[in-house]
This record gives structure tokens, sequence and C-alpha cells, in this order.
């Protein structure tokens, strides 16, 4: 039902095949979502710097409307991003791929620490950091399904690099 | 089911640029979700299919735990391409790109009602068809923005045709 | 701002009986909830023209929390809205209704694009221009189902009209 | 802001006027939402009743589509029901009203366990016992508000008696 | 400000053994999750002052983003812990129980408005008679129970006291 | 099933004190919802297959109607579960923490696993084994907060041992 992991290289060569029994197991992973939520967490911090430097110091109406609605939607995205890789994280990643990639976990706890720092903070720096290793991740889940990866520039209003699967 | 997306070169020469003020505006549009949801309900009918054959007329616990789970997502998936489809519609696509594609509102508006239809059915083929609607949605979405598409074999246990952008 | 709804008896008649096949399908439709969300938008911006009259331009922790408070209702409302719009439409309206009122689905995609304007703005003119475009949604849904409506001032705290069958 | 609520018959003459201090407070209550969620259990009752008569023993996978997709509609506006009524109670109702009408804390008490009880069976006479408690809320919110009711047969595809005010 | 729970012991034993039909029926109830929302309420009112304080009157982005999130977590856990009661009140408590403790219907109704006021201000004092309330209902939980309790610091950054049953 | 966690105190020694940053920070974990969402899991297992065993072969709506909401309230719970504990760890657990306790990644991990595999199956077995699981990360948390723990009887309709702080 699902691709069988078989690893080739030398690095992979220990992995026994696993099946990827997941939550439903659906076997519809993809960390595209997660990059989403991490190219988000981006823009609303280009979004609120802009806002404040635009802005000044005075609080009217409009500007707290959009300060608001940009940290409420920084905060979903960077909670989705964890969600997502924590689903991945959970039921698509096995043992043998710890084995196989043992600085998975604390790259995902990583991610964790990276996702809430973002919440916290309106660095760019931050929000960098978080779609850096988001970015890492999705590299590790495309060499586990066997397929190729490339780095492009996001096809949105914020144009980091992001990571796809080269289909 | 749906009518052929054909696009001359003309027509589409007549759209002004259109600044994508979306609901934050955020500018980070992308039917990969949609699409994301319209492949998992196949894959759930495929998976409902496939229970139900292997189980005969028993409705043991498993089988009804596992089938109840099925149809959840199912139910999930349906509505967030539904919901994701209407976002890029009411906030990505204005007045001109409706003149340059005038199928639009009626893309939409059938992509809703095969939403419904796969969460009403347990067909493999209104599943289909949702999936082919949410597949000409995102060719129209990424010629709007001036972007390449192909359809590729999707990448995960089910393999059906979905659109992608060339970046 | 939107056009007027003109009904005329012979373009009605034409519309073949349609069973509202709706997404369960239930049957239970009122553009109610929509109005009571477009309302809640006005009455939003209302408290929060209001907050920034009578705080001037400081920024206590109060003024703070009740600001954050009025945004994220109008977010959550104009949500509703659209949300309650989009299944009434996607579910209920079927193809001959579209005939009978070719104006649905512009008015449709401009209550969309209200009710991210209502998200953006503070504006008492954008959350009126969304709370007209449901109402006149209201006429022609309540129209269909061939029941008489009327304007009536809203019961609330905030009383602008609002349609509501004659039953 | 809010109407003051000034009582005049002699039931209600002990009545203080109250300012209605709501969660935000908006001002904008309606247990029209209840009453759709109580005429929505009634609903799926009916389908789930009818589907099970027409379909025998079996257990196709369309079968247990439908009972699945009905059930959990019946969940999910069985707990709106108890939800709307909980904030209306909550942030509407005060002490004064709860002297006024001494009826009050039961009949909400009773909602609430009519509401579970409403999800644990498909007793078409449990979903009614919750509609007749949620219209008779109706009627003690509307005579609050000094505004006169009446009871009419709801416009939708289930037509039981259903509480509105008289606009 | 409420009420000191008094529980005569005759009082007590007049109640008869009542099956805790709940919801599900699942008989799972715990006031606990009422109770970290409470005490999470003053923890988001203390950062709140904290950060005004440290802050003065300035308005940078940090501090806003800042703000924007203490005053969200206290909306989401003022709310949680209306819930959390409403549920206990309505699938656990029983008429019986409102015989033997009078004092109920009272109490929470009180949990609800002192929700909305926890939500409404950033006074610490309402968010502690918020947590009080709910020490209150706890204590009667677990007398409902006939598990003993005690006041203890809670083990978190807020260290008021709070009602745990000793086990 | 997992390993016993032994702690030296020698290795607990190593530990330097570390602000538990979370992601507010807010500094209020308890994994006592985590517990109660895998205690809800065990009594969910046990209703269905109590259910099962009673009904025999039939489908009635009933039996259907109950059959779903076990299944639902089992997969929330689960959901819960893993969420919970996934909150902790990145926001509470940091780098030190990991080195003196270095089998959490792999506890978490494996959590993760268990609470999809009580999704995916109707098995007592699975549903302790996640239990057991979350009470070793409850004894872990509760000793990096230097708090002592025990093992009681859990004061719910189901009593498996869980695990309480000494307060």
């Amino acid at each position: 039902m699902l691709h069988k992991v078989i690893q080739k290289i030398d690095q992979h060569a220990h992995i026994d095949v696993v099946d990827a029994h997941c939550d439903i197991p659906c076997g519809i992973y993809d960390p595209h979502h997660a990059l989403i939520g991490a190219l988000t967490v981006v823009r609303m911090v280009d979004l609120i710097n802009a806002k404040v430097k635009e802005h000044g110091a005075g609080s009217t109406a409009e500007f707290i409307n959009s300060m608001a609605r940009y940290i409420a939607i920084k905060e979903e995205h960077a909670e989705l991003t964890k969600h997502e890789v924590r689903v991945i994280w959970g039921d698509f990643i096995k043992a043998p791929h710890v084995e196989a990639y043992p600085q998975l976990p604390g790259l995902v706890h990583k991610i964790m620490q990276l996702g809430s720092k973002a919440r916290q903070t309106v660095s760019r720096e931050a929000a960098l950091d978080l779609l850096e290793a988001v970015n890492e991740f999705a590299e590790i889940f495309w060499q586990i399904k066997e397929i190729e990866t490339k780095r492009v520039k996001a096809p949105y209003s914020v144009t980091e690099e992001m990571v796809v699967p080269v289909l």
C-alpha cells in the first residue's frame, strides 16, 4: 500500500523495510503545509515591522486592528507548523528512520522551540530560523521517501527559499 | 464533467495587474492544501471500500472503529477543500480575473457541490470529480500568477494526478 | 453599492422545483446566523471607535484588553458570515436558482470580499456594506423558498435593519 | 448603551434596572441559534430512523457513511444548543431576572441534561423535549427584553413549532 | 464574595446514590482543568500588568505582540473554565445534588459571570474571585463523590491555593 | 513495555536550573490533562467492547449512535494526550533535561505512536500501553520540578493507576 522504504546508500543501508503505519493510516504526508506555516510567520513579522515603522508611536484603531490580526495569524501559523511536524514525526517517522537520521529527535525538538520563539517575538531572525529548521526537516522527509528535493524561491509574497520535491 | 479550461493568450493579456489584497492581506495563497484535501477524500473512499470488501457483513468493533475514522477524515478533508477554495476565491480572485476566466464562479460553485457530494457518498467517481475540479482551479490560479504548471503523479499513498507549479 | 435585487415574477416562475440537497442533506438553512455575524461586526466597530474616542492616545492594559477582544470578535463574526453564506450558496443554491437570480455569484463573491474588508478595517461603512449585501442575500434566499420577508430594526444593542422572514 | 430592562407587569415589578454587561459586552443575544440546534437534532433523528427503516439489517458503506454523518451533526448541534443557552444564561441573565423567573436555573439545567440525552439516544421524544425546553427558554428571553413572541411552524425541512420574536 | 460552602453531614446523608449518567456517559469528571483555567487567568493578569509597568507608555511591536498573546490566553482559559464547569454541572450534577447543595445553581451562575468579568478586565481581584468560586465548586464536586479535599499551593508559576482531592 | 525510569540522584544533580520559558511563557504545565486523555481512551475501549458484547451482531440505530460517540471521544482524547505531551515537551523540556533523562525523546516519540495506535484499534492493551507511557512521562515531569509523585487509583469510572504529584 505505501511505498516501501528501501534505503540504498550506505548511510541508510541498515534501515529495514518499514511500513509507514500512520494515524489513519493514510499515507498522505507532506511537509508543504508546515513550510507554508513558517513562511507565513516570516511574512507576518515583515508586516508587523513595516506597520510599526510607517505608523510611529500612535495607536489609532486601524493600527491596533492590523497589529492584532498579524499577531493572531503569526500565532496560528507557528502553531500549525509545530502541529504538522509533530504529526509527520509521530505517524510517519519510525525507529529505523531515527537510526538513519539520528539528528531527527533533536531537529523536531528544535522546531517546537523555534515555533514557540517565533510566537513570543517579532524577530525576523527567529522566523527565518524556524523556516530553515523546517526546510531541513522537509529534506529528510523526502529523502526517506527517496524523492529528490530542491530549494526554490517561494512563489508567494514572501520569497524565501523553500524545499520542494522534484516530481 | 467540468468544461476544459482553455486559456487563450490574448484573453489572458487583458488582465490588469491586480494587487492580491487578501484577508490579511498576506499574499500566501496556494491550492496545494485544497488538493491534499481532495486526494485524501479519494484515499478514504479507497480505504472504506477495501475494508467493506475484506470485512463482509459483520460489525466487529474494529470494523466500526476503522469505518468511523475513515468517514470522519473524509468529512474533514472534503470540508477543508471547500474552505481553501473559498478563501482563494474570496481573497485572491478579483473582478478582472473573473472577466478573464468567466468559468470561475461556476467552477467554484461546482467544487462546493462536489465537496458535499464527496461527503454524502463513498463513491470513487465523486471523489475523482472533486479532485479534477480542484486541479482545474489550481491551473487557473497559477495561470493568474503567471507560473507554469504540470500534472504529476501524487507522491503519496494515493497517486492520482495533481497539478503542481513549475518552480 | 450592490445592485438592487429586482425579481420579476416571470423570471421566478422558470425555476423548477429543486430539492434542497444539502451537505447532509438536512434542509435547515437560514441566513439569520450570517446576519447576526454582520450585525456583530457593526457593533464591534462601534465599540472600537467609542473606546478610542474615550481613551485618547494612552495604552493602558484595560484599553488594550478591550481592543484585542473587540477585534477578535470582529474577526470571528466576519469569518462566520462568510462561512454561513458559503454553505447556503454551496449546498442550497442550485443551477436553476443561479439562472433565475444571475446576480447571485457576484453577490456571494462580493460578500466574501466585504467580509475580508470588514476584518481589515475598522470602518463603519465597510461593516454596513457587508450587512447590506447579506440582507440582499437573505432576501433572495427567502424568495427562493417562496417566503415573504420584511426589513426590521434589529432587536439587539445594534439596531440596523435586518431581513427576517414573515412567518 | 443597552436597552434598559424595565419590567412593567406585576410579576416583574421588583426587578431593578440592570445593565446587561455581557462577555464583550456586545448585547447581541438571540436564542435563534439554540433553536436551530434543537431543530437540527430532531431532523437528524428523523433521518437516522428513516435510514434504518429503509436499510434493514445490512451494513453497506453508504449506510455507515450516512449514519456516521447524521450522528456527528446531531452531536454537534445538541452541543451547540447547550453552548448557546449557557452563554445567554451566563452573560445576559442577571440575578434580578432569576428572581423574576425562578424557574430559570432549573430550566437551564434541564436543557443541559436534555442536550446530553439527545446525544446519547436516537429518540424523537428526547429531541422534542429538548426543543420544547429551548422554546420555553426563548420565551423567557424575549419577555425579559419586552418583545412579544409567537410560535410558528419552522420554515425548514423540519417544521416543528419554534418561538420567534414579533418584530 | 461567595458564600462559604458549609456542608452538614446530615444534609449530605440525604443524597441517594446517583449514577453519574454523563454526556457519553463516561464518568471521568474532574474540576482540575477548570482550576488550571482559572489559575492561568491569574497568571496572564500578572504578566499583563508586569509588562505594562516595565514598558511604560510606548507601543513597540514586541510589547504589542506580548500583550496580544497574554490577552488571547486569558480569553481562552476563562472560557475553558466556564465550559468545564458547565459540563460537570450539566452532566454530573443531578437534581438530588442540587437539593443537597442548594447553593449550586447560584455558584455555577456566578462562575459564568466571573469568567466573563475576568475576560473583560485585567483585574487581579476579578481573576482571584473566579479562582475562589471554582475552588468552592471543586470542593462540592469531590464531596459529592465522597472524596476528601485539601487546599494546596499550586505547583506552577502561579502559586495561589487550589483544591485537590486527597487520593 | 517501556524502560523503567530510574533516576539516579547524581544524574539529576547535573541539571542546571532552567527557567521554564514556555510558549507564552506561562509556566503552568501539568501532565494531568494528558493522563485524563489516556484514561478516557481506556474507558471508551471498555464501553465499546461492552456494547459489542451486549449487542451481538445487529446494527440498530441506538447501537450505531453509541459506537460512533465512543469512537469520536476516543479519537479526541488520544489526540489530546498527544497534543498535551507535545506542548510540555516542546515548551517545558529543555536540552539539559534531555541530557539528564536521555530516554525522553524516545518516550515522547513512543507516546505519539501509542496515541495513534489507540486511535486505530479498540485494544485495551494498546490503551493501557498509552496510559503507562504517559504515567512515565508524568513521573519525569514532576522529577524535573523536584516534586515527589505517587501512583494512585484514578478517582473516576475507570480506576487504573495514575501518577499524581504529592502536594
